[in-house]
């Protein structure tokens, strides 16, 4: 740990790996492996509290420049060299590195250091004078467009003017003489475009990048990307300034990079992509293709070694996947960087469990580097392994999931098509909602994560790829050109990979996901025995469930789905939506009863659906047998079961036009007319139904008990819970109750059978939140409905919002995430923390779950475990992440507090 | 003060006025009364303590029966009679009386005491047998509805049997001896209804009417009741026990009502009604009609004289006009009961100057005494004085205001007559908004004033008179008729009086406010120079104004509604709502917005609508020239300036039938679908239009900073304030204030006139009360927009819930008030507190205001001066009505400070 604040530049053997918030991640990096002794050509950091001096006051500290000449110094004497000296000049690099990388910010310049003078010295001390001259190329372009801001346009141009002169085919093809030329001509346009010639002073170019990087950090896509990830602005960046090694200095040269074991299957040994002759970006940026690592051994054994007994060691220092940029300089191994290395899902759950087997990590280390999130991916049906396809295009992984089905244009031809299909746009708007509904999947050409068509898919989860850009989409034509030259037309089948971004031609086979199929029957499922990924998530379950604090309850609405959420581990239900029993032939009667004139026509009706609800209620209490089901109470506003009233006008006008008029569906109409809201999200709905319609809630109570008895009677366990939708404030809670205990009381008395049935209320309205130590002195327990409050509290109709300026909101920050996937901290979440603790202060006792969809979301369940919530429901899918991350929460949790 | 609670019964001599908590309002007037001297009939009050305990044990509290009993021998040793004694019985009569007086409770048993032994007493003693036997008949029919809670219909069907049998036109002409029969008849009901004889103890008698007194405490309607006026359920009630003294025993005795000002006017002088040979309730009840209290003089000079002598004194103790009951027993005067006197809106004004001008009372107390929803009364427009019409019905007085208009008895006949009309129902539903929207007034023969008709009546402002029971209305035949036999046919005019509740036939003129006039111009109205009531008012505005600490802008968005609001007082505009200024022709402009198809054709539009922009703003500073004017940016969806969906798809589909297809109402009815929104009030509004729609906010803004400019220079002083609607959090803030500023910074530098702008915003969202501190810390300002919060915050869209469950939840007490008339403090207040005071944390010079509808609410008013804002904001009608209840709340804070 670097031990004072007092100076701003430090060598890379005074930092460590803690101190990312002074040095950056890179920089952090570079002083670790320096400290190991590994071979780390030497180098400094100019710290983050420099940069932070340079935003505040718009120019560097002015000790700074003291402070880099000593270190620069050091630097000299330890190389031998002279930072631009006429012979074998000392060169650098300057390369930023924030606490969190990201992008808009300056990368790199290579080769600072080089000017007229040591272009020539470099020529002479490594013998290649193309390859100075075209370092010296180099400098001035990347200098020129990213340190002193000019077009790289200009310099584009300026290049290709040399080549055709030449008669060259691409830069590689130029010689020294040549690049003698392009050299001037990038002096002369750094001269007109900024008024003053390229500086030949080698510490006034170190000066210069350094103070690019700073200055960088106010991009506007920096800005943006911090306000889309929340990264305070303030935080500021580090500068890593390293002397240049070379990896195209000859056949014993390269550059590489390597994974410490396989990132994308957690399999163990080294992987990685190596390039003889090549410098610096040239491994990313894909000039020639690489050969893979291992084929290093080969023809440098040696370098090869070295490597692996680094790799080896770093991971057992950093215990954690690492990856690292290489260079070899004349068969001598320099390491560049180190890090943490990204990983594919299965990966992360493989890798845990070795490294936990390994003794190298503890069980709570290894939840934390899981995340639902990847279990969520693993649980996605997939494309079949080795299936063959070749991808002909590749895009934003965008939302998970694999889809097949037939290429469609518009909405139009979705909705026409029976098969399958793929909706294919450049981009969609909101006129595209029937056709993405319509569809499997939605594959567009332009857009990233925030576009539109990505939160809409993901809103509905559909699979879906963005921005596949090599893609020709032609509406009007019907048919788009792949990068290769394959055309589709509407109609031909195409598959698309939601977790990859792949794309690709006719029908690739889709198999379930093996965890799912593991979760389904851990016993069935024989053919995952040896899965090391299946054994892998199964084990990390077990430590999740010791450890976890929430109860993970499943939000469901028939025995069915009941069933599978409890194979899902699920203890109880914790949402019941009645009103998804009305659908369907039911409706009839929803329909009679909204347009019944009497109340003795009600109260028919009502007695109809009483044994259907009876019904309902005695499946679930069977399948659940044993643990909690929470009923909600009717919800909907009652125009949901009635046509829609535009549609029903249309018909009405067109048959008067005709002169045949429907007596039934001018009745209809006219009840579609009475209750049709402006907003009905803000409407008659929940309790307001309930206080209203007289007998609806009477006669739910009534099938609740009935059912629960006949099950006690059978010799079940049923443990049913009553809660009350939409509650603004205790009194309409005060009402319900009394009536929903009038009914239980009344079945009680009369059947001779007393179950114990919990009464309590959703939390979905600010102002229930607000009032909540009122309500809990009357309610047994809360299930904060997420959703809804989220739409009241932040004013947002998810319906209306997330087709139409989520995307922009996404897009510019104002949003980090759709507060419908994650919970919002800051406005929703106060208002979940004000209840939780007025409402356990009313009652010591309250039971308190979620039932919103943030139930499953991982990191609102972190939050939801952090206020101290009871338990968490969500769809039987997500409980498995839920309990998933539940554990990690505790788990996190513990850390953070003994870490303090 | 009654110095100790370990008794539960006080002599009337031990109590005081401000004993109000312990022995209820009757029985605090009572105790003053006596201590003042005065002739009141002894007795004694059971405190609301016994009935606490009676309520919470459901027993009387063991020692009260002693303690009754000792009271009761004081009182018979005073009168020198016993309880029910078999010669000269004294006899007592028991009263409720809680702190507040509310409806379901059981009011009065008369002439407990009597007995079938001591009714011959009470015969022998007044030498009148025919008056004992019919108190004894009143005593068992009272006693037995409400003591006993037999059904009254059964004591009426024998009354009635007996008139029948006697021959008899009514129970007046019943004779001793047919009322010894009634007794006996009654006495059979009483055994046959409970299984036991009508109690002959006088002191069970006693006993039990006491405990059915605080048994009637938990009657159904009193608890809805109590919920309406958020009233604690364990407050309890008194009860009051009083010697009977007897109005009816001669042409020397004789009962009254009296006040001691003239209660609809306020003008000085004894006002009241006395009836000779009469009792109890007699006058109220209306059995014979009363004669003038003056009349007394004539026949009773001495009686008179110490009535007014007492009625003075208790004027002077009281500071404050009294009502008083009073019976003359033989010429002797007792005075049974005193109150503060209701009045009316002019009397109230009126008797606060003269009391002021009596020296009785100061400017703060008068202050109090007056309100401004008494304030509100008197400026709406009136029916003329003395205008000689005759009401041909009355009903309860929902909605102020005077209304002429044709009978019309649906909403299609609403529509069509082009005459203003007056909508006549049985009651409304939703079905009938749009007859409302259509009518001038509305009259219902049925429902009170939570009843739709009256909340939606309310809500719009419209004059509304609500269950004028008389009236039979016959809506097939289209006509209805009066009490008095008067039929009123469709097409007929009435006039209704919203404020009286009066309904009369024929055209009633309609006149000015007065009060309205002298603030429109206070030197015009010279016609009302002598009117007291407008005299009353200007001076109570000056000493309102004098206290206030609340600034009142008023909310306007044309030049003419900004005069009238700097007429009426207003210090600024608080609101401009500048979408207004986009309706009528300016429309077809934000068609063609919508309707653009490329970036160059908005931005057309934009230029053709920043003229009329800046027209208007030109006005508004003009108006308001050295005031600060609030302009709020564009807030409504878009489709808001669209045509309906419905209507626009019935016109397309029939068109197609016809197949004449209009390619413009194609394109229109699909940008109507792109907009159409399922909840347009939580959809894309306010700033997130600002941020979506290129250029919209910028032309605003140039169009305000354009016109300031152009005013400076023509030598004004304008003070324009940029309004944000709609922000959930600092992101969206911090983007449009960089869109404002850049605008405002081009404007200043291309005119070289810089005009301060503050930039603010609106806090309409549950969300951004919760994150006010963030956003303080780039907002100048903070408007309320309570309406929006409202919403949000109970989840109730206004349009759709005032009409459909509103009038239940009032009615269920869920509500006690709509809470779009008066703030929720509860659930809203409490958003709004945590906003201001984070708020002003992050910036202390934060301006905060309000600008919903509850800117100009009495009770609101009264909450935000707590809190602290700065200012309040509402139409300009209610200006001087929230000045005057600003300068109130800072007296009545004042006035509370100081009495802790």
């Amino acid at each position: 740990m670097v031990g004072t604040n007092h100076r701003f530049v430090f060598a890379f053997s005074e930092g460590d790996k803690d101190g990312r918030e002074l040095l950056g991640g890179k920089g952090a990096g570079l002083a670790e492996m320096t400290n190991l002794g590994l071979p780390v050509p030497p180098g400094f950091t100019v710290s983050t509290e420099a940069c932070r001096h340079y935003l505040a006051h718009g120019e560097l500290p002015p000790e700074l420049a003291a402070e880099i000449a000593a270190h620069l110094a050091r630097l000299e004497t330890e190389r031998g060299k002279r930072l631009g000296a006429a012979e074998d000049p000392l060169l650098v690099s300057v390369r930023s590195g924030a606490k969190f990388s990201m992008p808009g910010m300056m990368e790199t310049v290579l080769d600072i250091g080089l000017n007229d003078d040591s272009v020539v010295g470099l020529a002479e001390a490594t013998g290649r004078e193309r390859f100075a001259w075209d370092s010296y190329r180099r400098l001035i372009q990347m200098f020129g467009s990213t340190v002193l801001g000019i077009d790289a346009a200009r310099f584009g141009a300026a290049l290709e003017d040399a080549e055709r002169a030449n008669g060259a085919a691409g830069d590689l093809d130029l010689d020294t003489a040549a690049l003698r030329g392009v050299v001037k001509a990038y002096k002369g346009i750094v001269r007109d475009a900024t008024g003053r010639d390229f500086p030949q002073d080698p510490r006034e170019q170190l000066d210069m990048a350094v103070q690019a990087v700073f200055g960088s950090w106010n991009t506007e896509r920096a800005r943006v990307y911090r306000r889309q990830e929340r990264i305070p602005h303030d935080l500021g960046t580090a500068v890593n300034v390293m002397a240049m090694v070379y990896g195209n200095l000859g056949p014993d040269s390269g550059t590489g990079v390597a994974f410490t074991r396989d990132p994308a299957t957690g399999a163990p040994g080294v992987y990685g992509d190596y390039l003889s002759e090549a410098q610096g970006e040239d491994v990313v940026a894909g000039i020639r293709t690489p050969i893979p690592l291992q084929d290093l051994e080969r023809f440098d054994p040696v370098s090869f070694a070295e490597l692996r007994r680094i790799m080896a060691l770093l991971e057992d220092h950093y215990r954690d996947l690492c990856d690292v940029e290489f260079t070899i300089e004349r068969g001598k191994l320099w390491m560049l960087q180190t890090r943490i290395g990204k990983r594919t899902a299965a990966a992360a759950f493989r890798m845990a469990v070795q490294f936990l087997d390994d003794g190298l990590i503890d069980v709570e280390e290894a939840l934390s580097r899981v995340t639902g999130e990847q279990l969520a991916q693993l649980m996605f049906p997939q494309f079949a392994l080795h299936h063959g396809g070749k991808a002909i295009a590749r895009g934003v992984p965008a939302s998970p999931g694999a889809a097949v089905g037939v290429a469609v244009f518009d909405s139009e031809a979705a909705a026409r098509t029976e098969a399958k299909v793929i909706l294919v746009r450049r981009e969609t708007s909101p006129d595209d909602l029937p056709g993405i509904i319509a569809a499997e999947g939605v594959l567009t050409s332009r857009g990233g994560k925030t576009s539109h068509a990505a939160v809409v898919a993901r809103g509905m989860g559909k699979t879906c790829v963005v921005g596949a850009e090599g893609l020709e989409i032609d509406t009007e034509g019907r048919q788009f050109t792949a990068p290769g030259g394959l055309v589709v037309r509407e109609g031909d089948t195409i598959s698309i990979d939601g977790t990859t971004g792949s794309v690709y031609p006719g029908t690739i086979e889709v198999v379930p996901s093996p965890v799912v199929e593991h979760f389904e029957s851990p016993l069935a499922a024989e053919k995952h025995r040896s899965d090391p990924v299946v054994r892998a998530v199964a084990r990390m379950m077990v430590y999740a469930d010791e450890r976890r604090r929430l109860g993970v309850h499943a939000n469901a609405d028939t025995p069915a789905d009941a069933e599978r959420a409890r194979r899902f581990g699920a203890e109880g239900i914790g949402l019941c939506r009645t009103e998804h029993m009305f659908l369907g032939e039911r409706r009839r009667h929803v329909e009679e009863l909204i347009l019944a004139e009497t109340a003795s026509e009600q109260d028919k009706v009502l007695a109809e659906l009483l044994p259907m609800q009876l019904g309902d209620f005695a499946g679930l209490f069977a399948a659940m047998d044993g643990l909690p089901v929470t009923i909600r109470l009717i919800d909907p506003p009652l125009h949901e079961f009635l046509p829609d009233l535009t549609e029903l006008s249309v018909k009405a006008a067109l048959a008067e036009a005709r002169g045949e008029v429907d007596e039934g569906d001018i009745r209809l109409l006219r009840a579609v007319r009475r209750l049709h809201e402006q907003n009905p999200m803000l409407g008659l709905r929940g309790v307001r139904l309930g206080l209203v319609v007289p007998g609806l809630v009477a006669m739910q109570v009534r099938a609740i008990a009935e059912a629960a008895v006949a099950r006690v009677r059978a010799g079940g366990d049923p443990r049913p819970e009553i809660m009350v939708p939409l509650i603004g404030g205790a009194e309409e809670f005060e009402l319900m109750r009394e009536e929903i205990e009038r009914v239980l009381l009344d079945v009680a008395e009369v059947s001779g059978v007393e179950v114990r049935t919990r009464i309590g209320t959703m939390i979905e309205l600010p102002r229930a939140a607000l009032t909540a130590g009122r309500i809990a002195e009357h309610a047994e327990f809360f299930s904060f409905g997420t959703n809804d409050l989220t739409q009241t509290t932040w004013g947002f109709s998810r319906d209306d919002v997330e087709g139409s300026f989520f995307p922009a909101y996404l897009e510019k920050g104002v949003l980090a995430v759709s507060p419908f996937e994650s919970l919002d901290e800051e406005g929703v979440g106060r208002l979940v923390g004000i209840a939780v603790e007025e409402g356990r202060a009313a009652r010591k006792d309250l039971l308190i779950g979620v039932c919103g969809e943030h139930g499953g979301d991982p990191s609102s369940v972190h939050f939801f475990d952090r206020i101290g919530l009871d338990y968490v429901s969500c769809s039987a899918f997500r409980v498995p992440i839920a309990r998933l991350e539940a554990g990690r929460a505790a788990v996190l949790a513990e850390l953070e507090s003994t870490s303090r």
